[in-house]
């Protein structure tokens, strides 16, 4: 049963009480950005509960953490805090909690359609990391660009295999993907061409978002690492399939991702997706005792991506997929990830990789679902191999509670040429 | 012959007036980092400077560029406010110029000893770019990795090949390296082992800092990218070769290299390096119209790398290289960069790649030197495969003028064990 708030919120909204993600955003027609929470259709700006003294606990009081135009010194902050603020905003958008429900002039200043603000990135993000934890992904990639006998490189199944990517370019959903150039070498024997990229594609992706972080020398424990993880966000990692087969021999994806990667405004905490843990895969080989946890956990997330192709009224469905595919999981990710002592800081992004799951119809990029332009992906009367200027790419996600849903909201923008 | 300063500089110094290097430092026993320009054995507090009203030419007067704890602001604003402020700061601290040298008060609140103050990082660097430039270095590492048929991929000589770095863990020269464990793998058909890495390397590298950098989706012209270039710092990446070579297929290079890399604290300006400016390599095939430039330019950097290992009194040479063999240039790498539409940022660092000459005694990283460990270095009654415990690693470079040397400092780091 859903737990209820004065706040009206649809059976269908990704933003009941049980979920309250969060976000930052400017109200239309003011310039300081602000934390927020997302409650239905509507936002709770922190930073006017915070001036109202109602984050009294012991770790938010007298903390100037929701007056900053980032949520990174909340994410510094930790478990506890993270957890107080959570109960704190339930217990005040609950319906039968009067301090806010009663009090019209705070009420009004504190909560504003969402329609009417302005969504931006959450987090300063210092560093941008991109894991590979889909065996299936894994798996067609390889055979794809490599042949069907060893698609997956043996290190695979040892180590969560990622690559840093490009923190610039990270923008917020909604924002428009300019078609990147670049070089092209569509024939073995030919000079290498230069232009627009002909293979244009999303990853379906999600990304952790990191909170405290260790210092530089230091390794977190594997055991310890959701406590390093504030939450999850939806990410499209754009991609370049000519520019980056091109290029990524020996030092992997450059310029065939860096033009630009899409995260959604809301982030997920892992306290409200805890309801919706699952079991990891069985991992064979059993990974070094560095990446061996007490319990290993995915999350059943619910994953869809959409193409709306430019004049179109409708989008089409292209993939479904599940956060639960993943081969790693989050903890195994950041805990590899610090094992040689690098530092990560707090609001720093660990993307999973694409997420596929092993039919085709959940596999999780264009590359995969057309199998590199060899079997066109009809939508609704007509048809791509990649993506062409003008689409518009929504990725959607959600857990389903008993009569509520946990979402992710949307992660979309539209690929347009370049002027 | 050597322009003269009031400020004492030895001919042997690198920071004569003719170079002028910007920092940024803490003076001892204050809090507060500010920016400062390296003389002879003392440093330029510009902070002071711009207090007393010495900038004052159009693009700095009533600027707080020198009132931030790193450099960014500065280097936002291009290159007319760089060359004032060099001129500026040039002209006070010049030998016939009264302003600073006859007022004994100011002169005392702004010029410090070098060795008094603590050197820090000098922009905030938003990403970190790793180019693979040098053709001598490709080749020795394509033949130890892959074999000596075809030790350079083709696309090689159509594009600066690079990858992005970790940003997080980039450190001022003086800090200690902690050497990293992770996985390796030695023989083909055994399971991985995990521990601290038998293979720490060093990379001989030098770095460009960004300027005002280009806004998502816009490409920075080959023949305007020099504008966009402050100076260069020297590099050292340092690299664990053991968990590379398990880890790097097919993203490239991850967890190898993010443990550390460290950088000199003082950023030569382009216009201090102009003097020594030369012809860049011929490039055969000719590159894209987009990687094509007016004039191709190398600087005449002599570059030499020592190790003093732990309790010896001495170091010891184990390679001398030049910036000028980069196939490569600066501004070739930053148009690449660039040409998909990916933003740089001011502060963004873009190293070079590991600088290795054509002779043995050239090479820039102990994989080369050591022939992946089949050929020991000596070192003054020792030898060396890959680096010790304790083990202190230092570059320094320099170019030549005539009764002077513009030089970069040090940047150097010694590892240390894991606790
Ligand atoms: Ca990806
Ligand atoms: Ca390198
Ligand atoms: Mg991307
Ligand atoms: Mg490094
Ligand atoms: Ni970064």
């Amino acid at each position: 049963m859903a737990m209820k708030s004065f706040v009206e919120v649809d059976a269908d909204s990704h933003f009941p009480l049980e979920n309250l993600p969060f976000g930052v955003f400017k109200p239309s027609g003011e310039e300081l950005p602000r934390p927020g929470v997302a409650i239905g259709n509507f936002v709770l700006d922190l930073s006017v509960i915070t001036s109202a003294g109602h984050f009294n606990g012991q770790n938010l009081n007298n903390s100037d953490c929701f007056l900053q135009p980032s949520l990174n010194k909340f994410l510094a902050m930790g478990r506890p805090a993270w957890k107080e603020a959570r109960s704190t905003v339930q217990k005040l958008l609950s319906a039968d909690e009067p301090t806010l429900r009663d009090n019209a002039s705070l009420r009004e200043k504190a909560i504003l359609p969402m329609n009417e603000v302005q969504m931006l990135l959450p987090t300063v993000i210092g560093d941008y990391t991109d894991f590979f934890s889909s065996l299936h992904h894994a798996k067609n990639c390889g055979t794809i660009f490599r042949g069907p006998e060893n698609p997956i490189v043996p290190q695979w199944f040892h180590l969560p295999i990622a690559y840093h990517g490009r923190a610039s370019s990270i923008v917020v959903s909604g924002t428009d993907i300019i078609r990147p150039r670049g070089q092209g070498h569509p024939a073995p024997n030919s000079p290498p061409y230069f232009g627009p990229s002909k293979k244009l594609d999303f990853e379906l992706e999600m990304a952790a978002v990191v909170g405290p972080g260790n210092k530089l020398g230091e390794s977190v424990d594997v055991n310890d690492a959701a406590d390093h993880i504030f939450g999850l966000v939806l990410m499209n990692d754009w991609s370049a399939r000519d520019i980056q087969a091109w290029e990524y021999v020996p030092l992997g994806p450059f310029l065939g991702k860096s033009f630009g990667t899409t995260i959604s405004p809301w982030i997920v905490t892992l306290d409200a997706l805890e309801p919706f843990a699952c079991d990891a895969p069985k991992q064979e080989p059993h990974p070094l005792p560095y990446l061996s946890e007490k319990t290993s956990k995915n999350y059943d997330i619910s994953l869809e991506v959409r193409i709306k192709p430019d004049g179109h009224k409708d989008s089409s469905v292209v993939t479904k997929s599940n956060f639960n595919h993943l081969y790693w999981t989050l903890t195994q990710q950041l805990a590899h990830h610090t094992i040689n002592g690098c530092n990560l800081r707090p609001g720093d992004l660990l993307g999973t990789g694409t997420i596929s799951g092993p039919e085709p119809e959940s596999y999780g990029c264009l590359l995969e679902l057309s199998w590199n332009g060899q079997k066109p992906v009809s939508l609704n009367g007509t048809t791509r191999k990649f993506l062409e200027d003008g689409d518009e790419v929504t990725i959607t996600g959600f857990c389903k509670g008993n009569g509520f849903k946990v979402g992710f909201g949307a992660c979309s923008g539209k690929v347009v040429p370049q002027l």
